[in-house]
């Protein structure tokens, strides 16, 4: 079976239709978790599984998993999946490409009249983009037990509509219990959202665990007071403490390896009156780190940082922990399975961890999984630039297939 | 007429009277711009003058001109006065305090049976703080023709109510030319709303000129991708910019002189996505010093460190100009006025620029003007803690009669 390969122009075409399916907003597609244009892609890809032989099960978060019997169908499935939602303003790649190839591997399996041993599932997870119900992957979230199910079912957005409530609007609240269940293996095909693939000129990414994450806010207080009668001496001003603190922090992470990374994605002021020093000034901290000892020792050597130039610059401040996620080691075997099924079908390649959060990523927690990254243009994504060859966006299907063919093995 | 002096309690009365046609919020007081709050003030307002025996004209951008006669009513007025709207949550002293303190100095020239040569008039400016139609100084702005009338009439509040529809619905779309008149003298009391005052312990600061303002807007371009498969390599982050910027900017301020001042007072990232590499990072930039030279030069050096700084971290950026106030020189004979005032009455002093914007800035460019203030509690204003001592009160308020006899003889 090693030389049976996926449909190509059915894959693309297939990702090219289901990109139609998000609304057209600021030249980008727009398919938020849950909207009618989700269901529209919901729908449209619960078709395509239909008519290529696949059940339907529904969990009560919504998760779909669209089942390919095996020869022993007791067996554990081997499963593969991603999302169909999107960033209020997204491409057609992120997600949507490793729920497609799952089907392209399946109408590949169909055409070749090859039955696995053990029986084939294809997942899509609800919310994982975290765009309009926060957190993000709350889907795979509460199947993997890192929440429950009330806390999943109840998180709301903006309006106040609940994921239960947008559940029953859409149709998707299934009666399945969104619970971990045996896995053979687990695999996610993904586009890798980053730009080393495409440096690195590697047409596969064989992702061997996860960076760990921690999200912090950081809170500068000041004296809020008229920017012209209050002379420089004396003020207590936010702005004061964030020079030494960016500069620092920028040093110590570049100067640590190529994978750790430190990012200030939002700031704000209040009450950001332009003539007035502010009251406080909010900063979202994200540092990352595949291993864990570094991704402390950059957390701690953050803290005295800023302790040391909020000490200096004469401000009070607040460091709140919002987040950790610790790095994730993927499972052997199923790493192993995509480095054989690479080196088969001959496609340039090299090791590397997940940067971004995935459904895998929850999962890898509770079942064997593992993750295969494509290149993407200009490491661009969460945009309507993002863009992925056909030629890689082939390449990682076939590997996909070989790696699921592999471990649906008895 | 040396020797007379205004009644301290019946002026601090009347403060706290009018405190209180404000609105109590968050343990502040509001009279935003005519709102229903700023009418009951206006309209108390209006009464007392009446008893004082003032005659009252309105002008069509709804300044309030109340009149008491002088010998020779065909002389130009000498004039004093300042605005009673407030900040949406502020205390009882900015602007009001000048305005109960020009109706104080009429109430005890009553008692004295003083009538001066040149007629006295109290003004009260429309719309000085901005907090519901910007720009600030609308009123005294168009009357000194800073703006239009069509301008100012048409400034709109979030609602879309304009200050024509405003004037008109709480009565004060007064029939009068709003322009620049002859006048003998302007004088405006005036809390200082910063500390150097009291630092200094001085009683009367003697206000020889407002500072000039520079308001600028930096915006820093990068490129918007994910934080954590991106290495720092290769990053366009705008943030990378800042340290030097903030650092920079704050060093060659602090080194000029005590009057040279910058200020960060609003910052913003978008899209704001905490693990996303900004796209745009906004900053709002103030700065201000007394002397045009001075102010030129420190803005050039700010776009020379802005240019070096934004090349060395890889980034495009936009500066923009919103607004340059040139320094003002108020008018010597005004100012003498006042020296002379406060040396008879014996009060501690200080000769010092206005940091903040004030109704007096705005027609000290059409006729002759100067400024007294008094010291406030820490600096603070724009804040319900806002406080000045019932003594300075009255010591700012004896310094208004003083120079107002003074420049009221023929």
């Amino acid at each position: 079976m090693g030389n049976i390969r996926i449909n190509q122009q059915r894959l693309w075409d297939s990702l090219m239709q289901m990109g139609d399916t998000g609304q057209l907003v600021d030249h980008g597609y727009t398919r938020v978790a849950l909207t009618k244009a989700d269901k529209a892609g919901r729908d449209l890809f619960s078709e395509w599984c239909s008519q290529a032989g696949c059940s339907l099960s529904i969990d009560t978060m919504g998760n779909l998993f669209f089942r390919r019997a095996g020869k022993n169908d007791e067996l554990p499935p081997v499963i593969t999946g991603s999302h169909l939602d999107t960033q209020p303003t997204g491409g057609k790649f992120d997600g949507v490409y490793g729920v497609l190839a799952g089907l392209e591997v399946i109408r590949t399996l169909n055409e070749h009249d090859i039955v696995t041993d053990h029986p084939l599932e294809i997942v899509v997870w609800t919310n994982e983009e975290g765009a309009r119900f926060a957190p993000a992957m709350i889907g795979s979230g509460v199947w993997a037990d890192i929440f429950t199910l009330d806390y999943g079912l109840s998180r709301a957005d903006k309006e106040g509509i609940t994921i239960e409530q947008a559940l029953i609007d859409t149709g998707f609240k299934g009666d399945k219990a969104c619970r971990v269940k045996p896995v053979k293996a687990a695999f996610e095909l993904h586009i890798e959202q980053g730009p080393i693939l495409e440096q690195e000129e590697k047409q596969i990414g064989i992702v061997s665990g996860a960076q760990g994450i921690n999200w912090l806010t950081l809170k500068l207080f000041g004296k809020p007071v008229h920017a012209g009668p209050t002379p420089m001496t004396g003020r207590i001003d936010p702005f004061m403490a964030l020079p030494g603190i960016l500069h620092r922090l920028y040093t110590i992470v570049k100067e640590c390896d190529d994978w750790a990374r430190v990012t200030f994605g939002d700031i704000s002021a209040q009450p950001g009156s332009r003539n007035t020093v502010p009251e406080v000034v909010t900063l979202a901290i994200d540092i990352r780190h595949p291993e864990d000892a570094t991704l402390s020792a950059i957390a701690s050597q953050m803290r005295e940082i800023i302790a040391e130039e909020c000490a200096a610059a004469g401000i009070d401040y607040e460091l709140d922990d919002d987040w950790l996620s610790p790095p994730i080691q993927f499972d052997t075997q199923c790493i192993d399975a995509v480095r054989e099924a690479v080196n088969g079908l001959g496609y340039s390649n090299m090791d590397m961890f997940s940067g971004a959060g995935h459904d895998a990523v929850q999962i890898a927690r509770v079942v064997p999984t593992s993750m295969i990254f494509i290149p993407c243009e200009g490491g661009i994504s969460h945009n309507p630039e993002e863009f992925a060859s056909s030629d890689d966006i082939a390449a990682g299907a076939n590997v996909l297939l070989q790696s699921m063919l592999a471990m649906a093995k008895a």
